[in-house]
């Protein structure tokens, strides 16, 4: 199995250009060298074969060869608004969310929101996890990871064709199992996923108000980083994805 | 929301008695004394108010109050066998199964599997792992943890009604979606997971011939331990149970 980088990719001058992050990867963690043969992808779609040609410091360049087959993308574009929860399981996350083929990530700043972030500042780190799961699980695209938004705003910004809040059973609105979603795909969907403390009843109220689905995945207690991944699971398995 | 203790449910003479490990975590974490109010539970379904009475080093004993209604289980009686994972994975798996509503437990030893684990000799941690994950998720059934079987071992002991095994879309038979178990629901069922390095193709061959259906979660590259939680809710959101 090739090794895969996420670099710049220049059809016009058949060349692709990886950042110095990825050519330390490149030279000091896989120790390869120039003339190695790699797979390179744009994190957009598009993968190629490619050959090492130079490597320095701040980055490297290899020349294009034939295009790649990348792991299949999901027909749903699908959006995981989750607010941010506490420590390494953001990460965790990111980084299974990323495998389960989301389109992005957008971390949620809420009224019961534990873990600290400002607005607008989501770390770096996120978008690193992002590309290192897309580099593992064989995909081209680098789901987006948006910068810290309050529910509030994302709210009013959010355009999916098809919107879902999961809600616990014990919320203020009963949920309907995901199943009342039905099977036939929308071309997009977002699902809002709450932080360990759960989701205010405000919160709840507003996003019912704007046309989110209130669903829940039954009267189970999971982990609040192993819920985003089995809901992922199941929206997919029921737009016949999995 | 009171504490939860397992306990040996003695009715005739309304008590419980809780273990050694349980009093220390009564007494000693949650600070608790004699005439304070708890819950106890069998591990079987059973579940009551309580109130202590006497804690001692090596257990504690409760006078029963009333009976009290747990976490509903699943109807369908979900046995995960799951290939060992390595280091704290396979903790993981015992973790979140617990928590999705598996009736048992059973690591499997198989031809890849990189962990070390003699047969029968399956750390006592994980029995305390599902004891506490079920303290923490509201069930008052502590799924039964295998000793740890050899495959081969496994296949021929295995009564479940429906019995899937889990192989990746590379594999060397071709998985069918879920969807073709279909939304019936089995008294029982047993889903095979196999390890980081996935099954051979003697053992798919083994499991088929014995009668295991073998399906795939699609195209997806997953983390070995998210595996488990991803096909467990899968499987419940097939027959109804999220």
């Amino acid at each position: 199995m090739l090794p895969r980088f996420l670099a710049a990719i220049d059809r016009a001058s058949g060349t692709a250009r990886l950042s110095g992050e990825e050519a330390r990867h490149l030279s000091q963690v896989l120790r390869l060298r120039a003339g190695d043969e790699i797979a390179v992808f744009d994190g957009a779609g598009a993968e190629f074969v490619a050959r090492v040609e130079q490597i320095a410091r701040d980055g490297a360049l290899a020349r294009l060869g034939e295009a790649r087959t990348p792991a299949a993308e999901p027909a749903v574009l699908l959006t995981l608004a989750q607010a941010v929860l506490k420590g390494e399981k953001m990460d965790d996350v990111v980084r299974d969310a990323t495998m389960m083929g989301v389109a992005g990530v957008e971390p949620l700043v809420t009224e019961h929101t534990a873990a600290h972030l400002k607005p607008g500042r989501a770390p770096e780190r996120w978008r690193r996890i992002a590309i290192a799961s897309a580099k593992q699980c064989g995909r081209a695209v680098v789901p987006r990871i948006g910068d810290g938004t309050p529910l509030a705003d994302w709210i009013v910004r959010d355009r999916s064709d098809v919107r879902v809040l999961l809600v616990e059973p014990s919320a203020t609105v009963s949920g309907h199992p995901a199943s009342t979603l039905g099977p036939s795909r929308p071309a997009s969907a977002t699902i809002l996923i709450g932080p360990e403390g759960g989701w205010s009843a405000a919160e709840i109220a507003s996003a019912v108000a704007a046309g989110y689905i209130p669903i829940t995945l039954g009267r189970r207690t999971l982990r609040a980083d192993a819920i985003p991944i089995v809901a992922l699971g199941v929206l997919q398995y029921l737009w016949g994805e999995l």
